[in-house]
């Protein structure tokens, strides 16, 4: 029996047309291009623009891409994951809804909530599921519509995040390629530093809850960033010393886009350069758990079969992590 | 490399203490004991009573049942699934706070969403972690406030819900028993007959969302009734004959707990006897995910190793399933 190894084979992406710059947001809270640039390194991000369209509008684009993409029909897609922390409803699942939308029937399907982190969570969930040899075709589509829980009133929120979705597929190999190692951590030391304090079984959504602005993201910024930059950098340093990879071994740092301060932490920690990492956030902002692949997806041409990669994020929990993967194919 | 099996070691469970009886909902809508018994087989069910308290308070308690009785400490558990449609929060995790309240720090965790298929689902996933060899000792939680998302003045859903948690424990094995085949299916074509139509990105909260009564369940009980009792029987049919199993090989089935009715078709089209099934919707009504383990929580002192157990289900999306597992272990 040999060992079958998970590869990534494709990368698909939505991003919605409109473009939410720090010059509009400066009409709306008092704030400036300069505070957000130097502070968070943003510039723009894309909204979801339409009335009744949630993430599932933004997913099921991603998969399409990604399915043209690849040369695969629906229904040879066998598993769908949906991580999310704006499903369009409580239930059904995302998942569901994505797989109506494209034409996918009556395979497995479910949703991953490891907030900001969700991509690495869900893409380590796919990855056992190739290993085991039962799903041979199974995508991850993370599906953000963060404008639907931002605050646009709250200045130290508003200018962070971006709506956009992505889908990878993963597929079994005996290459030595694909995911190599992961680590991945939830400590819920940080649960009250960065919530949505009301629509959950907590506090069900009243008219109090409404007018206390509670459906949005809150966030205690400075906990949360002292965390993001020690827990990130400390498991990517983790993840190379683990597998023996030095600096110049890695040549791509794929690291979540909620701060280029964070970023830049990270990779200082590691050693690597700026050119070895992949930043998007100017034009993104935080898109949630689809920013680590929307990097891959915007990169994907300049990537070479087995260069070494590692992914690392944070998010809310806390959760956090980092895997190491080997890229699957030469762009075509 | 012998292969490695998956099996439930333990099972723990919390109920509220709080009793929402038939003749006490009687004077809050238009129904009566002698409709809900008829139509659905319901006498009364479990409800969290306490401000702030969330689908973690529940969970928290059944996974502290699960630790004592098998003997396990929080820093040897690692990897924790919680399957729940009524999160305490969008973000962060059930999981994660979950994890917080029993002293489980750093380990991987994140929440999943299967709606009432949720708890086969979690499972799957559990098992593909185990059967890796990644992870050796594996809790899902199944932690599900329905009270918090139901409407009191809709007769139609009102007499259906209940809360509850539950959790499992599931470690590998080299012996011939636990998780022995699954069968999950999703099918989109559900999402309009069952489902919480705000909250979500499609239709954050606001004022006219409260007024609607939207944050709670919204069910088409016939066209749901229709597949649940025609997919639930096929799949849980499906599975004997995959496995080669007839009425008399199955030991128990143990079917989700939406409606008297539908447990008794998917029985009948099994062929197994009325004490062939596990059944306690009388005490507790539908627990979401939570359902099924309840019932191997209520029968565990029956069970004996090695037993054949038929676990389906069927939930919002549409997802539905079933698991064809060996019993592990016999009661102390
Ligand atoms: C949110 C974040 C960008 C704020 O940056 P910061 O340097 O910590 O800023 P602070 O919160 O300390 O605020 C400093 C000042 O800037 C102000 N400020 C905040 N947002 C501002 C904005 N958009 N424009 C202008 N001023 C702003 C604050 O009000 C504060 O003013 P005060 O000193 O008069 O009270 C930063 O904390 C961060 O990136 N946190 C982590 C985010 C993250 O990683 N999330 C996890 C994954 S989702
Ligand atoms: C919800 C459910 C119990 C309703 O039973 P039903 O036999 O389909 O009943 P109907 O919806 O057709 O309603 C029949 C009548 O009973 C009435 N009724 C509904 N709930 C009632 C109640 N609690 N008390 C009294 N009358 C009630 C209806 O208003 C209707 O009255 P009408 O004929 O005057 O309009 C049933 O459809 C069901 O179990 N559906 C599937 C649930 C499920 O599996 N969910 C999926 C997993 S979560």
């Amino acid at each position: 029996m040999k060992k079958i190894n998970a590869v990534i084979t494709g990368v698909g992406a939505y991003l919605p047309d409109y473009i939410l710059t720090n010059e509009e947001l400066s009409t709306m809270v008092d704030t400036s291009d300069e505070w957000i640039m130097t502070r968070v390194g943003i510039k723009e991000r894309r909204i979801l623009k339409g009335e009744g369209k949630g993430a599932s509008d933004m997913g099921a684009e991603a998969v399409k891409e990604l399915l043209k993409k690849t040369g695969t029909k629906p229904e040879e897609v066998d598993l769908l994951i949906c991580t999310t922390v704006t499903p369009d409803h409580m239930f059904p699942g995302t998942s569901a809804i994505i797989c109506d939308k494209v034409g996918i029937k009556n395979i497995q399907s479910f949703d991953m909530n490891a907030a900001c982190s969700g991509f690495l969570f869900g893409l380590d969930t796919a990855t056992k599921y190739v290993q085991s040899g039962s799903h041979k075709k199974v995508v991850v589509v993370s599906a953000e519509k963060m404008s639907s829980i931002t605050d646009y009133t709250d200045r130290t929120t508003c200018v962070l995040f971006g709506d956009a979705a992505t889908a990878i597929m993963l597929e079994p190999t005996e290459e030595e390629i694909g995911i190599q190692d992961t680590i991945l951590r939830t400590n819920g030391i940080g649960r009250h530093h960065l919530v949505m304090k009301a629509g959950g079984s907590v506090k069900p959504a009243s008219h109090e809850s409404v007018d206390a602005n509670e459906h949005t993201v809150y966030q205690e910024g400075q906990a949360v960033f002292k965390h993001a930059v020690s827990n990130m950098a400390d498991v990517a340093v983790e993840i190379m010393d683990k597998n023996n990879l030095t600096s110049e071994d890695v040549k791509w740092l794929v690291p979540h886009q909620a701060n280029l301060r964070i970023i830049d932490a990270t990779a200082r920690r590691m050693g690597v350069s700026k050119d070895q990492v992949m930043i998007n956030i100017e034009k993104y902002g935080n898109t949630t758990s689809a920013t680590i692949p929307l990097c891959l997806w915007e990169w994907e041409k300049d990537l070479k079969k087995g260069d070494n990669i590692v992914l690392a994020a944070f998010g809310a929990g806390f959760t956090w992590g980092a895997i190491y993967l080997k890229w699957g194919y030469d762009s075509k």
